[in-house]
């Protein structure tokens, strides 16, 4: 153990593991996990040779062999538990993609949801044993998010009662669905149904790609690999081209919408059906987002505690970087969000669980509030995760670079979360209709409920941008309730803002339409405050659950942390609306400073307390033991192009030359 | 041509050849640029493979073949003016860094400056030719910026008239330096000279690494390749250690110090000489900062202009997404810096020029700010494009991941400047010491000269931070002049700020060293005011240089977002000091929306005026043509994944599985 790291370990106030169990949500739970998290490191089945030295051919086939391996054992010791199943699968492919995604968790939940029982029959048991394997393909190379775009046809013909699948357009080439460029049998297509001379719009078919023995693609499916991409090097998303494609009746998913014989459309009962699913991989990815940025903190905390640089005091030894007040700066708050993502992950996935019983009961009231709230902290909490990671990153210097930091492969793999599942921007104009729409309705006297309630108080307090010192501020910026009140202050007014901007180019004769886009920026930000808001009350809510003095206690200086780091940085809003004074702001800074001291000897064992183990982290700045530079060299020396002594090139180019010249 | 990309161009209110006269300093300039380009991009032997399908040693491989042709033609067409060398290793290894960077930008120039008549005699024609291939190796593993803290001893031993140089440590391996992992068979190595028992600090060795014939490392030798990094696939940046090797007194650098035969060590006459290097190394990366965010720039205004999504109004067809506002507003803003920092450039490139005849005679009167301004704005730019680099990424949408949109590799091939040259934090830091020192000069009554004169006026301003309102507000934020003073105002808060924190720290009796740290956040933050105000001056300055009506006024509109989007930005640090109103800055967002409406049907011209060659830039998305689609497709097609149609990794383990299951 480095002795540095040590010495931290021994200055925290509390207790390591105490924390971790609260992250976990008990102790049980801290148990089970690590249970199975061993059952994959220690399985030499599931060794591997670090991605970072193999091709992107290797990579991929490296991932096919141990999701054949992780399908078979599996069932193999009967884990069928879902939060057990993520568990397992985050350890065989450590946090990183796998070719297998969209079968799991798109292919099956897919057929489970819309599936008549006699597709159930024919689909589900080949598809759980792996003979057939399935994608979702809905994205084209011309359409992502705006569904009624996507160009693919579905055709029905009575006379053979089959669909006639095409993609017309080269923009209509399915683009992007993982595992469908090379490992997929079978797909689940979204299409415009066509029948009787009419369009229904989107519906899904499932369409067989390749040949079940031969693997080859079938006549008339043009499939392969879109390429390279910033990371998913595991993953073969793919493209798909349909050319006269036919698919018997019955290859139409009609637990709902349906086709009969003579091509006669029946709509589905309700649009609400694919609502929670959405609600779902949203909430999972607000998790995400905290787990990607705990590991980029982690990984920058522990190696600022060993690497020693240049002097604070002349001729003394060189200092830990980490006590640097600007090494602080930037990675403490960083850390108190990696906290507050957690518990708002944690609270979103209640919330869903909580009410999915009332929407399997049919009573949909709660949905769209959290539809509309997972929305926009899906955009909020990703944004700051993507940017905070490369900070962590370039918080390391020159290590943060290489591969053998892991932190390079934390962000390529972390950063389309910004775009999948919802590109963030449309993510918030979704959540700010939802606010512009609760606005009005409580400017209409409307009683709201849940957490856009706040918008019925503004309409009382009649709160709007005013010259700071107008009115008289109250907010103690040492007590977190004072902070979440002034956050939620900011959102009535900056919601109030964007409302007001789309009514006064009404006034201007303006479309709804040209409203709205006129009005966009302030409807983003809108949104951002409203997330903000959330976060620091779910963050503040959170403390409550704490019992355990010493977690309470250093969990309240991180929460306080996030909420003043929060103010500052947008000083701005916060001044511009009256609800703090320029001495409040200045006291801001000086209060940061000190919770940042206050932080110091806490710092690695709050890292600590997200329990990565070292085989999934796979960072060798990021080590437990601290031992970075002995294991860096010996990192460095499996480089792949340091196989031979001396590379080919030099007897094909740098040694002819020297005649030349 | 795409009829989208058609129109945009047709709508440009100026000539985009006379912009790009501006950008290249004069039509004579543009010409020859061209001229070169197209001997490059015409040439076949340049062809190259698309790295992307490479594996890191195929990449490598490919870029010592291109280097060592480059060498070749170089000296065949008498290419030798530096910045005719520079465009055409610009096109050979479009914006890639290559193997041979480090031989051509210190190894030769550091014979240049360091080595004496003889040194020269016996090492730069060798070097010349490509027989010596050389780097230099400063970093090591435990050590970066701080050169004091280097490790590696080189120990002077009289009876032989040898130095001996040793890796003491782990941490003092070498460690970083580009081509010398495989390619250098030299390397200058910077070591802490010993002799006659003291240390006389960092001096520079010419240390031969390789077997001059067979190219195997020398014994005592131990190099390679420090393995996989975020970028940078093209070189191998290398590891030394070095185990008792022996030199000849003779190969040090002896041109300032010297070691005479029986040990005795001369000081060299003077510090400041290695000054000037970093000064225009740190100038080059301004003007780097400009050109990668330039192309990212490029790719995204033009593909924004060809991609449609989404609806504006229902039922009409789906909207070019340059047409959202928020778009816009992602997008405008990130090109109005990308200009500003292009002229900061222009500007620090003549400024060195300059004075570079006053450094020759032994003034140095100039070199202080230009060396403080150098670190400060190399920081303050290089952060900025990183950032909006990634913003351009993620404003393509899900095609902006592929690595077909070039987006990937303008990001990981840029990163590094924010660490390489000086850590940003700590240039940041180096600017703020120049900036308190000439504070407490100005403070003492001294005339300051140059450009931190502000610091004077805030003397007798006495300006300081203090509530809103509480004083006549006078500026006009339709006026560039008027914005350039608030930034100067802002800074000179900022600076006033830091320093009194530092004092009050001192009030405290801390020490200097610690009341420094403990306001390091103030210090950058004020360093960070001090470049902004110097790039909105520039930018304003230069306006005056463009004679033409039509490209001065868009140059002007977007000057103007510039200043504005800077301040509704920062707008605390604008209330919190009043030097602007609370109606101001709501004036500002109003006014940043109509500079956007005023630039949309320039955008596309903006860009076109960066004059990016097609060839150069290698994106899909960003073609001049806009035909986005079929040649994204085309690209595809050749991923090395669909080599075959069916992927080995089928018949090893998925078919196996089937009877398993």
């Amino acid at each position: 153990m480095n002795p540095d790291i040590l010495k931290e370990r021994k200055s925290a106030s509390f207790d390591v593991e105490t924390l971790t169990n609260v992250l976990d949500g008990g102790p049980e739970k801290t148990r089970r996990r690590r249970e199975i998290e061993s059952m994959v490191l220690n399985d030499p089945d599931f060794q591997e040779e670090d991605p970072s030295f193999l091709s992107r051919s290797e990579r991929y086939d490296q991932a096919v062999r141990k999701s054949a391996q992780m399908i078979q054992k599996l069932r193999e010791y009967g884990i069928a538990d879902p939060e057990e199943i993520y568990h397992y699968k985050k350890c065989v492919h450590p946090d990183r993609p796998e070719p297998l995604d969209l079968h799991l968790g798109m292919f099956l939940p897919t057929l489970l949801n819309q599936a008549t029982p006699e597709q159930m029959d024919r689909y589900f048991m080949p598809a759980w044993n792996l003979e057939i394997i399935g994608t979702y393909a809905q994205t084209e190379m011309g359409h992502g998010t705006h569904l009624r775009g996507l160009e693919t046809t579905a055709t029905y013909d009575p006379a053979t009662q089959e669909f006639v699948l095409n993609s017309p357009t080269i923009s209509s080439i399915k683009w992007w669905p993982g595992g469908l460029g090379k490992t997929s049998n079978h797909a689940i297509v979204l299409a415009q149904l066509y029948t009787q001379g009419n369009c229904h719009g989107l519906h899904a078919f499932i369409v067989p790609l390749r040949d079940m023995k031969t693997h080859l693609p079938l006549p008339g499916v043009v499939v392969g690999d879109i390429g390279p991409k910033f990371g998913f090097n595991e993953v073969d998303n793919g493209y798909l081209k349909l050319e006269n494609i036919r698919i018997p009746r019955d290859n139409m998913l009609m637990k709902f919408a349906k086709v009969a014989p003579d091509g006669t459309y029946a709509k589905p009962p309700s649009s609400k059906l694919t609502y929670g699913t959405m609600v779902f991989i949203r909430s999972m990815i607000v998790g995400e987002s905290s787990r990607a940025l705990s590991k980029a903190c982690t990984i920058a905390i522990r190696y600022s505690s060993v690497r020693h640089q240049s002097e604070i005091r002349p001729g003394s030894p060189e200092p830990q970087i980490l006590d640097y007040q600007t090494q602080q700066y930037k990675l403490f708050p960083l850390l108190a969000t990696a906290y507050a993502f957690h518990f708002v992950g944690q609270y979103m996935r209640e919330t869903y669980h909580r009410i999915t019983g009332d929407i399997n009961d049919g009573d949909f009231s709660e949905l769209p509030e959290l539809h509309a709230l997972s929305a926009g902290l899906k955009a909020f909490t990703t944004w700051e995760a993507n940017s905070a990671i490369e900070v962590c990153r370039m918080s390391c210097g020159g290590h943060g670079y290489s591969c053998s930091s892991a932190l390079p492969d934390i962000y390529v793999q972390f950063t389309p979360t910004c775009t999948y599942e919802g590109e963030n921007t449309v993510m918030m104009l979704q959540t700010a209709r939802y606010l512009v729409k609760s606005y009005r309705q409580a400017k209409a006297g409307q009683q709201l409920s849940g957490i856009v309630s706040y918008l019925n108080e503004a309409q009382h307090r009649r709160v709007q941008p005013q010259p700071v010192a107008a009115r008289p501020t109250v907010v103690d910026i040492n007590d977190l309730a004072s902070l979440v009140e002034v956050y939620k202050l900011r959102a009535a007014i900056l919601v109030d803002l964007a409302a007001k901007s789309i009514q006064q180019e009404l006034q201007r004769r303006k479309s709804q339409e040209d409203a709205w886009n006129n009005s966009a920026i302030d409807l983003v930000r809108a949104s951002d405050a409203h997330c903000h808001y959330v976060v620091v009350k779910l963050f503040a809510d959170k403390l409550r659950d704490i019992s355990d003095t010493a977690v309470h206690s250093v969990m309240s200086t991180l929460a306080l942390l996030y909420a003043l780091h929060g103010i500052t940085k947008n000083s701005g809003d916060f001044l511009q609306a009256g609800l703090l004074n320029v001495p409040q702001v200045l006291q801001t800074s000086v209060r940061i400073k000190e919770l940042l001291s206050q932080l110091r000897p806490n710092a690695v064992a709050l890292v600590d307390a997200f329990d990565h183990n070292d085989k999934k982290l796979n960072s060798v700045l990021g080590r437990y033991d601290g031992n970075v530079y002995e294991n860096m060299f010996e990192w460095a020396r499996r480089s792949p192009l340091n196989a031979t002594e001396v590379h080919e090139s030099f007897y094909k180019y740098l040694k002819p030359l020297r005649s030349k010249l």
